[in-house]
C-alpha cells in the first residue's frame, strides 16, 4: 500500500490517497486513535464521483470511523474491458428503449465485476487494518455495487453490518449467495425510483440470510434519500462496530 | 369526558382513567406543560392489554407526549355486536383451517369497527385537546387497527404523523381512501410474521398518497419488533409534532 498524496480537509480530517497494486483508493481518518472502518462503496470513478464521496466521508468520520473506497475494476483511470464495455452499452440501449433488462446483461454487467473487485477489497481491508488508525476489528460496508457488498458478506467474516443502497442490478444466480449471509444489514430503498427494480429489491431482502435485517423504504429517486436516514445509518453501524 | 379514577406512575407520570359518553379510555401524562397527544391505538380489550399499552404509553410519555388510548366498538366493557361476533368467528375459523382470509370476512370485520370507531376517535381528541396538559397542536397516531388509523389520517387535518403497525387487515376498498391520506407516515412490517399478509401491507404503503412516507422492515414475528425501532419512532414524532 502506498500513500500518494495527502491534504488536511475540514474538521480535522486527513485525506490520502493511496494505490494497492495498481487498484487506487482514498482513505479518509481523524486523528490518531484507532477507529472502526467503513469500507464506502462507489459506482466506477472516484475523480468523476469525488465530491459526493468526500461529503458521505466527511459526515462518517465525524461519527467516529475511518473510511476507505477503492476504484471499481475497468473504471476511473484503470485499464478497460471490452466485455465490461459492451455490457454497459447494452444495458444503457435496453434503458433508453424502455425495454425490460434482460438477466444476461445484467449477469454479464454484475458477475465479473463481483469476481475482481471482491478480492480487490479484500486485499484492501488487509493493508487498511494493519494500519495504526485502524481498528483491528469488525468493519462495516456502506453502499456502491450491491453485487459486490453481497458477496462480501457472504465471503469475509470481518464484514459486521453492510448498508445496502437498493438500485443497482443484482443477477438471480446470486440470490442462493444472499442465502449465505448471516452479516447484519440495513437495506435502503427509493420506493419510486423509476431506474430500480423495486421487486428485485423486496425479493433480495427476503433471500438473505441474516437474522438481524431492516429494509428503510422512502419516496423519492435514486438520489433523494432523506436527510433522517443518515442518523439512522449512524446508529445502525453503532449497534455493530463500536 | 369524565375522569373516573386516577393513579401515579413511576416518573411522574399521571394515569387517568376517563369516559367519554359510553366509550371507556385512559390518559397518561407527566407534569403540567401542555404536551403533544399521540392517540394510541390498541386490538381492543384495554384491560387485557393494559400492561402493554401502559409500556408503550410510559415509553412515550417519557419523550415529552401526552398519550391516550379508547377502547374500541364492542371490546372489553362496551356491548357486543352479534355481526362483529361472527366477522371474528369467521375470521378465526379461515385462519384455523389455514385457508386465506376471504376478502369479505375482512370487510365485515374493518369496515363496521372503522365507521364506528373513528368518529369516537374524533370526539375524544375534541376533548382531550382542550385539557391544559395537551397542547392544541398537531397529534400523532401509534399503532392500533390500521384501517382506522388509515382512516383517521384521511379525514382529519389534526393528525400531522401516523406511526402504523403493518398486521391487521385493511379491505381493498380502503386503498382509495389511502391515496387520500397526505400525512407523513412511518410503518413497521415484521418481514415474516405468519399472520401478516405481507403483499398487502406492501400494497398499501404504496397506495398511501403521503409525500413522506416510510417502511421499516425487520426479521421477527408479530411481537418481536426490534428494540431499536423505539428511537426511530422517536425522532419520527418529534420531526412532525415538535
Amino acid at each position: 500500500m502506498h500513500f500518494t498524496s495527502e491534504q488536511s480537509l475540514d474538521a480535522d480530517v486527513l485525506e490520502r490517497r493511496f494505490t494497492l497494486g495498481d487498484v487506487p483508493g482514498i482513505l479518509w481518518t481523524s486523528g490518531s486513535e484507532p477507529a472502526p472502518l467503513i469500507l464506502m462503496g462507489n459506482q466506477g470513478g472516484l475523480d468523476r464521483m469525488y465530491s459526493r464521496l468526500a461529503a458521505r466521508a466527511l459526515g462518517t468520520v465525524a461519527e467516529g470511523y475511518a473510511v476507505a473506497t477503492v476504484e471499481l475494476p475497468w473504471s476511473g483511470d484503470r485499464p478497460r474491458s471490452a466485455d465490461a464495455e459492451q455490457a454497459r452499452a447494452d444495458l444503457r440501449r435496453a434503458i433508453e428503449a424502455g425495454e425490460p433488462v434482460a438477466e444476461e446483461i445484467i449477469e454479464r454487467l454484475i458477475l465479473p465485476l463481483v469476481d475482481q473487485a471482491v478480492p480487490e477489497s479484500q486485499a484492501a481491508l488487509d493493508a487498511l487494518l494493519a494500519l495504526p488508525e485502524i481498528s483491528d476489528g469488525p468493519v462495516g460496508t456502506s453502499g456502491g455495487v450491491l453485487g459486490i457488498s453481497l458477496r462480501l458478506a457472504a465471503v469475509d467474516p470481518r464484514i459486521a453490518a453492510a448498508l445496502l443502497f437498493a438500485g443497482s442490478y443484482v443477477p438471480r444466480v446470486m440470490f442462493e449467495e444472499a442465502r449465505q449471509v448471516t452479516t447484519p444489514l440495513l437495506m435502503l430503498l427509493q420506493w419510486d425510483d423509476e431506474g430500480n427494480d423495486r421487486q428485485m429489491a423486496l425479493d433480495l431482502f427476503d433471500a438473505f440470510g441474516s437474522k438481524e435485517k431492516t429494509l428503510h423504504a422512502n419516496m423519492g429517486g435514486h438520489t433523494g434519500i432523506p436527510a433522517f436516514e443518515g442518523p439512522y445509518a449512524n446508529q445502525f453501524f453503532a449497534r455493530h462496530l463500536k
